[in-house]
């Protein structure tokens, strides 16, 4: 049998199923006596303490396993716990309504869902996961529900799972674990993004397999395609075998990649970099085959917290990677913050369209203070390796000569102060604003390289919101209009001697990288994961060949075309 | 005494104040024996049923003084009074709670204005401010409140209130209301967009003038600066005089020229066009000076209703415009709902950034039967005049492709019917998503002409909602990057023979229109209150120098350097 679903994330699995349906609670509400009223709150703030205990393991684990990042989603979690607001809510009504914790804890967690889930924004609707995650582990509890117990099956095993919770994620046995397979999800949903960290093929929104599938079936989960065999005939069986041997067998072929340099056929170097998200994944970056961070997001020091980030404690992060790095070199990014991404303690107003708003440069130009901090931490951590600095969304000269006018003033302090920095520090901006895009000529005067962020850039051309399902349609990064901004931002900046990376999703692509590269791209920065594919791609092409082919492609006039002219010209 | 507050009609006024300051109801909360539940609900009853007929009132005087359009508003705030949802709470909360209707009243508004101010779109705010308007009205009638007398004053009035409501403005007396200023509201407020549309001087947002001022003091209202002076010294009063001798004179100077065309001064001809919203705006457009309707918003059709427009009633709005206008060229643009224009009866889902979103001709490609019955209503529309059709939003060629495939079939179809039409309508796409200024040179092989809608091209290419206050910075027609890319599609359109308009307010502004014109623009469409001007100033350009002067402006690198500039070179 087989089924349909979203590729998550790539790859060939083959092992048994172990099935976790959707955890079905029958929560009935009863009525206390008033003399049981007080036990009932003990029994709650001990199934609570129980719970947060719980998530100290987890975060533990999943440090351990997929990465400090991905274990914050615990302390969140945590916090929850802990808040008066919410803990304090449910004492509250099982006192003044005489009811049973269960039914209290329930109906205080359907009243948040309520109001977080009215926020139209990302950041609630996480939230909103967590708070029916951790509710979930409370009533757990509450009702001594050992979850349910896993199947005993032999060898590699499939997770079978209605959703992938951050709690399953960490339980994950990588060891015997080979794939997963979700009712629901799409490719950026918490379990798809999990999948990809880890590097376990997953098929996500399959709707009911939870109850086509039962413990101990033999699966095949192809996340390359989205396809997942149930109980396959032999036939097939075979062939998925197959090709999880040639699967290895090229992991193995590109294994080998990662400490060469990466050289078309013709000779002409470009430099492939990581995109990075906190200081730990530098080290999984240089495993990769990375020969540069490409990307260091700064966010992750913002977020999840009460206040902003000490200058000690940001310095401290970037001094941490570029020594990781040694001398290879690393773009950090200022603070993108804003627009979807929200902090809490920078009380910003909600805006009606967040991606059109006050963000990035934008705020950091209005809040001196907030930039000149995390400038200094920059500066002073560029004596510890290769540091390059980037500002996003500059849209216009003025935005880049304020930046820079920034910049200048907080090298004099640290000039003034004796405290040592490289002096000749790279500085660029991010190219993700269409403006940027055409007057790059202008801008590329004032920087040391342009690096083009497709995943706004595209959004942006298009004006169409990627995340939104009834538009989506647009989002194509082979769309000739986006095609011709790039090629436009290349000629500009190498007519002034300056480098052109790309941090976009689209520098992995692999029927985007000979454009690119035709196009004359000097560096592209990706998910690590994608590195020694890409390097793989590109010794096998001709850079001259593939100017010729870039030529062409810019008087195709649809995505499509390109794309079809592309695999037939390149890749066949 | 001067004030400075934002200009929002521009125009000198001096006159005596009438002062409107803000109603100050005091509502009691009072519990009612039992038996008098019955006779509240009754007292209440009457209240609404006379505010509806006040309503109907101003419906009438509102359409005969300002316009069809504007008169709608009332309707939308009849619905309110019959709306069962609304009204009904109220009873039933007099009922429930055994409390006088005002207090009622006050608290049933206030939950609704919290729902309706938690919704961040622009369409649920203005519900907002009807509901408010709405709920004074009832609330006096209950109060027994008698709108404060108009003072007598002699002569020319300024009417002084803390904001204009839809009820003040339809009581405005033309023959002596010179002007007005207002305690709140910006250049995009009700009161602001009214003062406009009936061209009298208006300052809004002076914070407290209502306190300032009082009954009969002399005023002066400079709607071109945003200053007002109270009670002016005689040497002040004296400038403003002569100032709005000269106004007058230059509005004879520019009567003389409504019949003309527009002619360059070395004989290029360029047409100057008005937008318009409703047909009843097409006559005033003539009177204006207007030589054809450069676009014609189809939305007035489609909101504040329950249903679609039948193809029938959208035939004779067009037919009605073209026949206004007999062979004037008028530009019908196809629906542009969506984004923050919103129609309850097609269920949009809500949406994050709605300007990148599931908008104009992405909704009407995806549901085509509602496009079809408006372009089978513009096509036998044709017959009736100087059609043209535009597409809005158009990203790429598969999307106008799609639409014109669209168009042809709905041709076929007329003409299997036998139904007249004119086969050779000019069909043109407005440009006004970056990707589309990018592709034009092949989006230009498949269209008549364009169109550059600037308001929405700048918000993309900067990347820079312009309701966003924080981001407005960036919202400047002159950034060097939007310039290049209006010269992308005029030159682009030119090779193919095919040519080009813009109906962004852009079009109507003193310093673009001679980089505009030097950029080699066809036709101007604004607003028709500012055609006059724009001709004036056409008339004294001479076309060859502006190209050189545009071509400079293109080297340049901010907008107030491109301002200065033609300030000084072309305006001095």
């Amino acid at each position: 049998m087989e089924r349909t679903g979203i590729a998550a994330a790539p790859g060939i699995a083959i092992g048994r199923a172990i099935v976790k349906k959707e955890e079905n609670m029958e929560i009935v509400r009863r009525s206390l006596e008033p003399n049981q009223i007080s036990l009932e709150v003990e029994r709650f703030k001990d199934c609570v303490q129980q719970a947060i205990l719980e998530l100290a393991e987890l975060k533990e684990i999943t440090e351990k396993k997929v990465g400090e990042e991905e274990a914050k989603i615990f302390e969140a979690q945590q916090l929850f716990l802990q808040d008066p607001e919410f803990v304090g809510a449910i004492e509250n009504m099982i006192e003044a309504e005489h009811i049973n914790a269960e039914a209290a804890t329930q109906s205080v967690r359907d009243q948040f869902l309520a109001i977080f889930e009215s926020m139209e924004n990302e950041y609630m609707r996480e939230r909103s996961a967590d708070l029916r995650d951790v509710s979930q582990r409370i009533l757990r509890h509450l009702l001594s529900i050992t979850q349910n117990e896993t199947a005993v099956v032999d060898g590699p095993q499939i997770l079978v799972v209605h959703d992938l919770t951050p709690s399953d994620t960490a339980k994950l046995d990588l060891s015997i674990t080979r794939g997963f397979a979700t009712d629901i999800g799409g490719r950026t949903s918490h379990s798809a993004i999990m999948a990809r960290t880890m590097g376990i093929p997953a098929v996500v929104g399959l709707s009911n397999v939870t109850e086509e599938v039962s413990d101990g079936d033999l699966i095949i989960v192809d996340g390359s395609t989205g396809n997942i065999h149930i109980r396959p005939e032999p036939v097939v069986l075979q062939e998925y075998e197959d090709k999880l041997r040639d699967f290895q067998l090229r992991q193995e072929t590109l294994a080998k990649l990662i400490h060469q340099s990466t050289m078309t056929r013709d000779g002409r170097h470009v430099e492939l970099a990581a995109n990075i998200g906190n200081p730990s994944d530098a080290e999984s970056a240089i495993s990769h085959g990375a020969e540069a961070i490409g990307l260091f997001r700064t966010e992750f020091l913002y977020m999840g917290r009460d206040d902003f980030p000490s200058e000690e404690e940001q310095f401290a992060s970037y001094k941490s990677v570029l020594e990781t790095m040694g001398n290879k070199p690393v773009i950090i990014r200022t603070l993108d913050i804003g627009g979807d991404k929200e902090l809490p303690y920078l009380n910003l107003p909600e805006e009606l369209n967040p991606f059109l708003g006050y963000r990035a440069i934008r705020l950091c130009l209005d809040q001196t203070e907030l930039f000149k901090t995390q400038l200094r931490a920059l500066l002073r951590s560029s004596a510890y390796g290769n540091l390059r600095i980037m500002y996003p969304m500059i849209a216009t000269l003025d935005e880049l000569r304020k930046a820079n006018q920034v910049l200048s003033e907080v090298k004099q302090e640290l000039v003034d102060k004796n405290i040592s920095f490289n002096h000749e520090v790279q500085v660029g901006i991010m190219i993700e604003v269409p403006a940027a895009a055409l007057v790059a000529d202008q801008l590329a005067k004032h920087v040391d390289f342009f690096s083009i962020g497709t995943n706004d850039l595209i959004q942006y051309t298009m004006a169409a919101d990627r995340m939104n399902p009834q538009v989506s349609y647009l989002y194509d990064p082979f769309n000739p209009s986006l095609l011709r901004l790039i090629q436009m931002v290349i000629i500009a900046a190498h007519r002034e001697g300056k480098w052109v990376g790309m941090c976009g999703e689209m520098a992995g692509e692999k029927l985007a990288i000979p454009i690119l590269l035709g196009l004359g791209l000097d560096e592209f920065s990706m998910g690590a994961s994608s590195i020694l594919q890409a390097r793989h791609l590109i010794k096998q092409l001709d850079s001259q060949k593939m100017a010729k082919i870039a030529e062409h492609v810019l008087t195709l006039s649809s995505g499509q075309e390109i794309k079809d002219y592309i695999q037939q010209e390149v890749m066949r």
